[in-house]
């Protein structure tokens, strides 16, 4: 049984690399370079699996909110992506690159019993960038 | 290829198991547990698998929606989950027990060409609930 | 500037009025009289108007958003309409009752600079019930 | 006959007025007060009434939309609400002044027939704030 | 009270007006007047406006329903706008001559208690025509 | 990484197969074998998948929009599935076929880094269609 469980969070970014020219980052990122930066009504998706319990539950539903609430939420949510994740500092703040440290985020302090299956990120309502957690 | 097709339906539950005390079952199923019972308007994904066919169909969508009619929403639909459901009678009405009924329920009558390959149920906007078929 | 604000909350119901016999009832109301009750999330608007003050709001969110949980969700969220509302002991649950019960419920204890403009609930994606307040 | 045509666009900002205190600004704004700012995916919508035309059209869409992003959407997508638009220097960054705004900016250079009837934004899925134009 | 109730109808069509050129009408209708036509999964919303009645009701939904489906549904679903709808022969076929279509098919057999309030159709997603009935 | 980029295009079809008498076509088609034909604003989603590069990207966004738009959008998007796409002149013009269809338009001239993984299209919100790529 799989359960994923939707989560939204506001926050804003930039993208801008470090080891490109000004030029070249407005050409690769295009309005997302814009040099005040802007910002989204992302959605997460947080997929676990597992068997369901006796009392009919895959995940304890309050315990993964709480998860994902201190591990992730806390730390995004009204945040800018660059200024307030210190691990982001030498990245850009891609959903790709927000994923990947969401997964690590998650994983290195899961302590349920169902397993982490995936981690999925909409930035828009046009795109969706997922991580399926082997 | 695959075809999700999509259904809604509207039923009243309560979280509350008969292994348990009612101070336990408050505190695990909180809100869900209020004496009453409340509702939602369940999304109810089925997934089919197969060749496409001479007439550019995975399955004939009229047999499929009259299969899922007649062995899923004509039980669920505007019902109430514990009462009606003799199946559920001895089971708590957790999504995760729906999605497993209405899989043996779909499985047991499956007719189609097209293989049973999902069944997902989304409670609420927040949360979806699989099961893959194997 | 009118500021609309949406609540859910999931509640059941079943529509049954004591004037009609069963037949009656069951003519009327169709799967909505189906004995053992049935629920929805509901979506709730509450829209209200005024001048923009000098922080620029008409309202202040929180003290709306505690209004409306104070007067409205907490007595209808995870509740059964019928079992748990005092006040509609006498009537139907239908979404029009219930959208006058919350018009009272809100412009009773109303407390806000900004006046009540209108109410709107819908009881599922295809209808939506809406009072002005005059 | 009124038309409503619906825009898009990403923005950041914080809410912070420079007639409080720290600490009076972080009470009356809570997490919109964060020091870094966050953002939004903003639903902007553009009501314009007045007889259907010869060609059965109130307004030529092309013409409206052109309007809209030559007015609006060019200042705010993408970019900072306080530190790319000038005219809200002086003010905190709502979504009742940002309306307020955009009535302005599209009111001042109205040269379509159908005339201007409602600016209306959805700052997320949870409020709208409307302006109607008399 | 007002009932906003929800209809969705897919149909095909194509801007073009006898009454100018082919390049006038490439011109103001764009990609839809390209010459093999085009279609939406259109949304209709019928409001009605009246006094709840001693069931509970603004309006019966079964009777409007079955209004809405014999006057209007079905002359429209799965149909092309031109080519099967008589009334529109003589004019082209945009959302705002449907509109006033079809408040003039609803008006004219009107047999509800509730009077009819106003008429909304959305194309697309993107844009809402509204006709209010004096 | 998957990334899953979502577009939108409106078409006109008609399912008639030359294989079958009317009668047999109206029985496996039912509305959808209406004469003049209908439509619908079809989303199409296209996922692909492979490792983030030092952009953080796993793909060019930009890049991957362009593909779809030359290869599939200007194909379909205001036209009539049938009439305009020389392709599906032999075969019936079932969102099956046309998955298959745009599967290979899209694979036949791949040049991005990242592999494509499956193409997914929704007719109406209540189906979809998916061919994953191997």
């Amino acid at each position: 049984m799989r359960l994923t469980s939707r989560y939204r969070f506001s926050a804003s970014h930039r993208l801008d690399s470090p080891a490109m020219s000004p030029e070249e980052n407005r050409k690769l990122y295009g309005k997302c370079n814009y040099p005040h930066g802007h910002g989204h009504d992302y959605v997460l998706e947080i997929t676990v699996e597992g068997q369901v319990d006796e009392n009919g539950q895959v995940v304890n539903r309050e315990a993964l909110d709480a998860l994902v609430r201190e591990r992730v939420l806390g730390g995004v949510d009204h945040k800018n992506l660059k200024a307030d994740i210190s691990e982001m500092a030498g990245s850009v703040t891609t959903t790709e690159n927000l994923a990947t440290l969401i997964r690590g985020a998650l994983g290195g302090g899961w302590t349920l019993p169902a397993r982490l299956a995936a981690v999925r990120i909409s930035e828009t309502a046009r795109n969706t960038f997922e991580l399926e957690v082997a």
